[in-house]
């Protein structure tokens, strides 16, 4: 047991902030002894010094400015739990580690667009650069990757990374509601925010997405490259076709190794709806990985939140408590690959198409011969009226209203099932633009 | 980055033994990175030589006896995959710790059995046990109980901890066949042993349990205070009833932390169906863990099969290569406390309870006054004949075939319940003892 103490300099005194306080200071004895030396916070850095945290910090240090905090003499740790891809706490993160501090962060916005950069200034300092807390909250998915799959080649990493999306979709699924109206009451309830932009639209799983595709592939970050489609377009009469068919929909961040390069997408996927991934709803996270060796595994747990975010964050100061470095981002920075993407027309896999299809004579008979011309066979046709009613079918020749239609085809690829949708629109025979929606295999 | 490579002497090459020369020769590159120095297998152990393995063992020494290849100077770790509790390989492991080499070994038996005097060993002499294999095969919950969950007190953990059962328990479920006969079947595909006792009895379980006890509580190993229930007296008309009435049954390790001690038990339990743990099917296994400041996780994967077990055999070994060496049962050995255990009469929880109601008058309220008379509220009761046919309400008051009554009860205590139930045995209104499943809150 190592009697120096590991000297902690706190950046965020919010939420998380607070839980990692409040945690350092319940198991104070229990963490000496996990990280065989004590831990100390010597320093802490916030905007209100006057506002109460129900913490004890007058044996810290306080600064107001986190660049000053980074590059203090009084600690060994510099933990960011302020938020931000860029400005001060970017140039923060940046300090600390070039003047020699292990760095540990919740911040998935700034490692998303400057992950390979910090990495590489971490391993050139040869410090830690530790953040299990910026993906999926309490989920160790981060160690998982950098440690417990180490003998395995990695081909798909995927997961339920955003609650609030999750929250929406289990309250649509469950109450039968529309998504306009279940936003409004997450919002009221605190689950989402007044402006739900980048929850909804998928752009915070695309962040931590992101950060897992470059652990699990060994290649640099590349957010940019991620193929975004929010929650926004679901509705109900999907979540109940889903339902019929023997699905559900949730909102998935997929990388997939592929042939030509690696898939990154952000987009409502159907899962069997007899699966455990199914069974994660509300707020929970989940994240999966198949790998050669292991097979798949899946880990499941509260993806945000003060307690959990900062178990996270304890996890990883115990880590360097123990003098535990390791690569960042998994595979030396200096051997990360370039991100090489795979064209998104080029994804294989089954698809959901729901239209509304005008009751037309041969409307249906053009529908089925232009999924013909692609290529694509459908492994189920759902339509809600009866049979004898179905358009084409229907020898009166009448025209109603139109007839929800909806398919589930077998493997396809994206460019074939656009193709077939944009014909289809053309020929006239629809009412709306198609929905389409993916099926994950699991 | 060390050029000393690390000096593997691996005891036991069969599935598991060679899955790990697989992963090794795989993919030695990248693990060559990830443990900051290359991994060599320098010597073997088995019992017969000549059979052919699928991998050049040319290049390593070969030991006949294990105990030799344990105190070779010519190893760094002793890798244990030969199992068993006592003899030999017991022997082997203690002298391969005394003369300082790291283990590794996926001996659940072996840790259930001897874990607290291993541990005691290992930290005498400065060197790593480490087991990541030895419970629920490829999910890497002992590294997360030890590092990841480091800044949270444990409350509960429990898990679907043997495939056999968990396969035995889904294939009655989905087919609604008897017990022996999934059974026979699952023996025939290989699924179970010829002499299957050790699986369906719950003996595995409870030794993948005792070592989880350990780690989450900081208690000394203690297997021989298990409560055991296997899982042969499950029928088809409990796995029908607990359908119908909103839950799945699986075979479940859990381990309590309550006022009077902790509960370690193994049975057959009661969980929600619509829940992520209750779609772990097949010979899946899944651990959770409630933690005061991460709220509950669980972890789901495969818990058998040599790709999964090597691939935790590696991440142990990689460990070692990064220097890592914390206390094997995560609290120093020194600071275990003795396992007081919870009495199971003191077991809370709700019940549920099935038996064959004789059709006499006032039988069921003869039930109904015993329930009562031991304090034991009802949440619900459901029998197959119409309401009418109900025993003690049947105005015909005439003996007819038993009816199967089927009730779950509030919260209520173990003891309570068998004292409810022995009455109800003793005054004779019920045809055979009656069944009871545990419920576990999720």
């Amino acid at each position: 047991m190592l009697k120096t103490p590991l000297r902690l300099g706190i950046a965020g005194l919010g939420t998380v902030g607070g839980g990692v306080l409040q945690i350092l200071a319940k198991h104070k004895d229990t963490l000496q002894s996990r990280a065989g030396r004590p831990l100390v916070t010597t320093a802490v850095c916030a905007r209100d010094k006057n506002k109460d945290r129900g913490v004890d910090l007058s044996q810290m240090q306080w600064f107001d400015d986190p660049c000053a905090l980074a590059q203090s003499e009084d600690i060994d740790v510099f933990v960011e739990l302020i938020g931000g891809e860029d400005g001060v706490v970017r140039q923060a993160v940046e300090q600390a580690l070039a003047s020699g501090k292990h760095v540990v962060t919740a911040n998935k916005a700034l490692l998303a667009h400057h992950g390979t950069a910090l990495a590489r200034l971490a391993e050139a300092n040869k410090v830690a650069l530790n953040f299990e807390a910026a993906v999926a909250g309490g989920i160790p998915i981060i160690k998982t990757l950098r440690e417990s799959l180490a003998g395995n080649e990695i081909s798909r990493i995927y997961g339920i990374l955003n609650g609030t999306c999750n929250y929406i979709l289990t309250k649509m699924q469950r109450e039968g509601r529309a998504f306009a109206d279940v936003l409004k009451e997450a919002q009221q309830a605190g689950y989402a925010e007044a402006d739900p932009t980048f929850d909804i639209g998928g752009h915070d799983t695309a962040h931590k997405l992101a950060i897992l595709t470059s652990l699990a592939f060994g290649t640099e970050i590349s957010f940019d490259s991620i193929y975004l489609e929010g929650i926004e377009k679901i509705t109900p009469e999907d979540i109940q076709a889903a339902d019929d068919l023997g699905y559900k929909i949730k909102l998935l961040g997929v990388a997939l190794k592929t042939p030509s390069g690696i898939e990154q997408r952000v987009h409502p996927t159907m899962i069997p709806k007899h699966s455990a991934i199914a069974e994660v709803d509300g707020v929970t996270n989940c994240v999966a990985v198949d790998g050669d060796f292991i097979g798949d595994i899946m880990l499941v747990g509260p993806g945000a939140g003060a307690g959990p975010t900062a178990s996270s964050v304890i996890s990883d100061i115990v880590d360097i408590g123990r003098g535990m470095i390791r690569p960042p981002l998994n595979t030396k920075a200096e051997q990360l690959t370039p991100y090489r993407r795979a064209r998104m027309r080029a994804h294989e896999g089954g698809y959901y198409i729901r239209l509304s299809v005008y009751d037309h004579v041969g409307a249906f008979a053009a529908i089925a011969s232009r999924m013909a011309e692609n290529g694509i066979s459908l492994e189920s046709i759902v339509q809600k009226r009866p049979p004898e009613a179905l358009p084409g079918i229907d020898a009166r020749g009448e025209i109603g209203a139109p007839t929800p239609v909806v398919m589930i085809t077998h493997e396809t690829t994206e460019a074939a099932v656009r193709a077939a949708l944009e014909s289809i629109t053309a020929d006239g025979h629809v009412e709306n633009p198609p929905q389409m929606i993916r099926i994950e295999r699991l």
